[in-house]
């Protein structure tokens, strides 16, 4: 492992200490602040030259300014003659933006990877991406790791009765489904959908069986929480028991806290792809750690072994 | 349209010849042909210099024989001066290779936006991608075109009695979800699962209500038709009516129209993004035109107007 | 004009509309805001296909925010297919980060280049850069107006007597002695060093002549003020009668505004390059239009014709 | 040795095995097949992280699907995050096609070099090319091997009596005399015009003297024979004694078997470089293996020692 | 054809002049020169913005400064704006180094096309390459035109009697066979080879009939004209009548012109894509102009005409 | 250092050896000339596969013969599979031209950053550039060292009294400062000037005290030296004492070493960087080697190492 060096971005810090404890080394040293000018700078503090160089940065807003922050630090680095430089990105920011599905929008996942690469980055370990296509978004190499097992293990361990899985809407059936079938329990999903004319007329339906059942909702993230506290207030209303939800990234931004605490949900699994503020830390969400799995992922590509049991579904 | 040449790879002369006839246009003359070596050779017949060329090509297997015709199509007529040369894909090969799902696989999709890029292609123009995420591939514009407004038409004509849209699997349930909203009709989903420990012991499952309704399942393309007409035969277990199957791209490979013979589909309607075949031409099979949508996306490229209402739900 | 469509960023839309006025052209219209992640998006609503799109940005803290927006924005035209993307920076953002003079640092003005030809840029229009080099960072063409006419013709009908451009220290003399040469007056260099082993004891000198004589400090921005106006107290130390100021870009971060109140400069004079907030405007500043300059470089760059006579000293 | 990993297209298992066994080494595992949609997919088998990789494929027809089956193989392996990824060509498929040499036709070898480089190979190893220049149509390195040494020992055994080596035209009369002079026999050329106004009234004159002399021609490559049979047939018209030939690739695709065995000619002499498939394995055909000459090049590429004495006349 | 315009690199001012005459174009005005650093300095002294701009070059030793002032003033046109530059080479240079014969060599025409692209060049014409791969060397376009049809018309007007075309070694038989088949009149080869173990001793001999004849020689260039002249005398030894030659290249250097005066050839044609040294012009030595050959070409590139028919042989 | 290889190109013999010298190692071998027809060729003559190859060369005149070979060189080296290959540069030929500070002139800097990049190379290492941003001209890394150190040690060892740094005009007060600074001493700047309307009646002014002091210009090249004893001659005028003068780059060409000879300057210190001819070799200059300093950052790049304490005031 002496051949390596993980830097941190500033608002990783508490993430990469993790991912280089578990892995027995320390943290790269470099400085990074602001000019008054608003303009960011960096200085790293050892030298870099020839190492295979990990540089790690969360998504917490301000987003735009961690991308900058990101991009800034790479540039110091390659001018410092790393050998390699590895992006770690538990949480790929603008992964939502990742089609064009209306005219003139921008795909801004795509000019992520595009100005990713013009950087000079030389690959990228990120987790649980809105659309798998992102990855192929990249000309350089992109693992994608899961947390997956994490969730798997927590549910297993607390040995549901009556487990339902459900699906938000149409477009997360398929995880939904995926799910079901590893906990071997029926499937669920909810059908909102506007009534006659008047656009904010919604019904909601639920296609399946939830009734007195212990539903659990799966997704990738969790943002403002709309669609998660809403689909919990439905199963509610169709009579469904305990409701719990689980999902990668806990993004958890404008009202979701107060949604959340407002909600039937009884409990909400995230992991720390995002560091949750102290603000946010309510009793219904619990956070598991995913930094052991990045440590493992960066171990393995040290050691040129295969990382795909790493990739869960979509491995 | 002085400016335009549009020139049809050798499988798709028929739906280029229908597209220039849209358009007023004459079908640029190319030879191409095999030399005993089994080397693909084109030579293009007319000046192209300075011209805005279009070049048409389907996937007619055998599909790596189209892929290669494309390319040397392309290099000849980069070598010919051309001001701009616009792929016309009306089924993008490989679409279904989109992403890394298991280890040490490839992602063929982008592995083709690769070699169309690096052949100097400088535009594409497609039709329902089976992931959107596909356009972003490319580095090059990339335009895509729709075949639900030809879809939804039929649809309506018939007006379908007690429709309800089934999705056949939790993967394809988001656009059954978008027609079921356009039909305003409700939505099933069939759930398929293995039993036990045994691999080959599939359940099949019906989440939602498909009795005596007039079942319709959506789909990208049917390609062997496997999962469509299984589909078809658990929605006749469970009691449905008639049963209709739509889909843009009519691939029908292997046993597809075997099975769709012996199936309890009524009518399957596809569009001719792909020729079918004489001896595919079964009375169950309706093949509607697509060649005045790409005519009209090619007027409107010509005079710079917008396509977005071209490009259906993912507009 | 008519193909030319100029669109404004968020925090550009005075500066453009000021440009447009001078063309008799529309600002283009366009939909920008951020989600409730933070993540912000656009939408172009008016075609631009084929269009020579300008995109104008400020450098109006956040700067990474308006980085960020400017590339997003591109992104969007891009896909959009515009003909041409040029894109209006009156102030280059981290121009200052010129060069590598530290070990392991960043060199992010040449990364802004990188990042802006990634997202598909095809030329870019600025103004005053820190460094001349900075335009051949770029592989795309970069023009670089500048503010010095305007700076000129100010200082020309104040007509002032007995006057001497200062250079407030070594790395400025340059462009103080070029306007000492073109106002026909004699030049000074402040001369500040450390005195002894004490880091914090700092001598200053003035080389050259400044006593009762009108002092001009022509500079290419003023930050945060402080080298500035510590230049003004040295200058009234040694002398000086009045002490005026002049810059491109008034950037005016941190304590700027309090200094340059506190300091015995008359008059400071800056141009709009990046938008003045309100409460930074005081009587002191004088803030004189350069939009009309930048509708002269993009009508003649429409009309193809020569930009030289618009570059200034280092046309 | 040990980092080194050798996979096989398909077509080319033989052929690889027979290097590796020269080499001590296991044939990597993958699989290859395509799916009923006529779309081509591969998964490697065993992991390549930071391997150095060669993937061998032949030109077997159809040409076109072993080029897309080698493309796709190289995506596999590079997602796989192989250090290095060398492609093995013993015939380089297209490489006739290496000029333009008419208006508006392609030049696919150089098409062939830009999308094995799209796709992501670092290196090519080929074999006597029909144009020495398509080295240099590559950016990345590309050696090539010669089976000169093969055939020069093989007729170097045989002892031929008045041997005389003759060029069946005028553009393959420097390698003819290349190979005069290395046997230090003479030289003839084959000279056939049309007569008259008449396209297909030919007239073959024979340039220098075959009277009662072992003839031996010496090409790149027979494809359809038609040349080289026409050849053998004009010399036994102007008296030669007995006729043989050879070439580093035999193609023999179309009526090449059948003219072979009607035509003077005693021996031809090729090597593996294509599978010769079992009907077309005639007594009149002598193949030489040439893996050991491949294995010996990736066993100095591995050990970073010269190749250049592999590399014959055009050393 | 306002839209053009055409600059002389200082060698090339007198070749300009003739092809601008033939397009009533005025020669674009630029200052060149030499600091006295030896360092190039070009200016452009009127505008290009969007303009078709040609820029052409000779290859007048020195060779090396002829490159570097061609760069230079590529580089000082894309600078400057135009839409489009095309760089005019009536003889490529370096284009014998076109393939790599020997270890650890260079290739430097491919080198020349790298540097070409590098510089920013569109489009490349030029005349007679040595090896017509070299075309396919760049990735821009790359247009060959001959002077074939100048040499042909006046072989054609001077009627010789019993002609021969001769090809002075092995690799030109080729282009001899082509023309001799153009006059339908007999080809012949000489055969030049070392005698026994020295290297020194060479045996020449003439396949093929000369005696009496009116032999020609054809070849792409005559450089020190050490074969050409060779030829000549073992032709007159093998009892050919009048002896000519004709090349597209005049290089001319060395003890060509002293050979060539002391040699049996007759008259030597050649063209002017070389301008040729008043010290060289001697009454054996005929020069043909090739300048409205380009000028036809340039009119028509304008024009989008096809080109074709100025391409020879090779077309 | 077994890995490494340093190859000079022919003007660079003295300084490699010089180099290998401190290294103990052997200069590679390679030869290397010019063909009749002024080519140049070169042949590697011992392998550099995969090898850490270091390639030098000069500026001598003619420098686009230098800058010629250099990139065949490389371009022979590159084919022959070296693992990495650095340019060194003692003098980085066109530095001057290092931004466009007219209309239509070329920024040469940026072309040499350009077509050493497109030749293949992956580092460069350089010494005192003229513009620092030069670096960042290059996309692949690019060293600079620096002469500084053997500069000051030079003048700190002659214990001057008295002494003042004097720039000789605005542009150099910059490195004039840093050295005072460094020394404790005065600055002082010469201010030349046009007197009215007439461009040649130039005023002389000196601003800052030289009268009786030891006066010293440091610069980073003495070309012309036209500009430095033009000041040498001013400073006299002005009662300056013993006059010295320092630069990294010997450039000196045309009337240089009669102007030194000529001037007031008691001795000027170069390196060599650029190797001084003989005739040139005077006793008013002093050269000193910087190639231990090369030797040196070699070394440390092969044990990778940082340099960064080589890199002087912009380290």
């Amino acid at each position: 492992m002496e051949n390596i060096k993980i830097f941190a971005c500033p608002s990783a810090e508490g993430f990469t200490k993790e991912v280089c404890d578990c892995l027995n080394l320390e943290v790269g040293k470099m400085n990074s602040f602001k000019f008054k000018n608003d303009n960011n700078f960096v200085q790293i503090l050892e030298t870099v030259r020839e190492k295979d160089v990990y540089i790690v940065q969360t998504s917490m807003p301000p987003v735009n300014e961690r991308i900058m922050e990101l991009l800034i630090t790479v540039d110091a680095i390659k001018r410092a003659s790393a050998r390699r430089i590895t992006v770690v990105l538990p949480y790929f920011m603008y992964s939502r933006s990742d089609k064009k599905d209306q005219p003139r929008v921008p795909v801004t996942a795509k000019l992520m990877a595009q100005i990713i690469e013009a950087a000079g980055v030389d690959r990228v370990l990120t987790c649980d991406l809105h659309n798998c296509a992102i990855q192929a978004y990249f000309n350089i190499g992109c693992h994608k790791l899961t947390a997956e097992y994490l969730l798997k293990k927590y549910f297993q361990e607390m040995n549901l009765k009556d487990m339902v899985v459900v699906a938000t809407d149409a477009g997360s059936s398929k995880r939904a489904y995926k799910y079901s079938e590893f906990f071997k329990c029926p499937l669920a999903l909810i059908d909102k959908r506007r009534v006659g004319n008047d656009d904010h007329a919604i019904a909601a339906n639920i296609i399946g069986d939830v009734k007195d059942k212990t539903a659990v909702i799966f997704d990738d993230e969790v943002s403002t929480a709309g669609t998660l506290c809403e689909a919990a207030h439905i199963l509610k209303d169709f009579g469904a028991g305990k409701i719990y939800a689980a999902a990668t990234h806990g993004v958890l931004v404008g009202p979701a806290i107060e949604r959340i605490e407002k909600s039937p949900i009884k409990e909400l699994i995230i992991t720390n792809t995002i560091p949750l503020e102290e603000e946010k830390k309510i009793k219904k969400i619990k956070v598991l750690s995913i930094a052991p799995l990045f440590a493992e992922a960066i171990k393995r590509l040290n050691e040129a072994k295969p990382l795909g049991d790493l990739f869960g579904f979509d491995r």
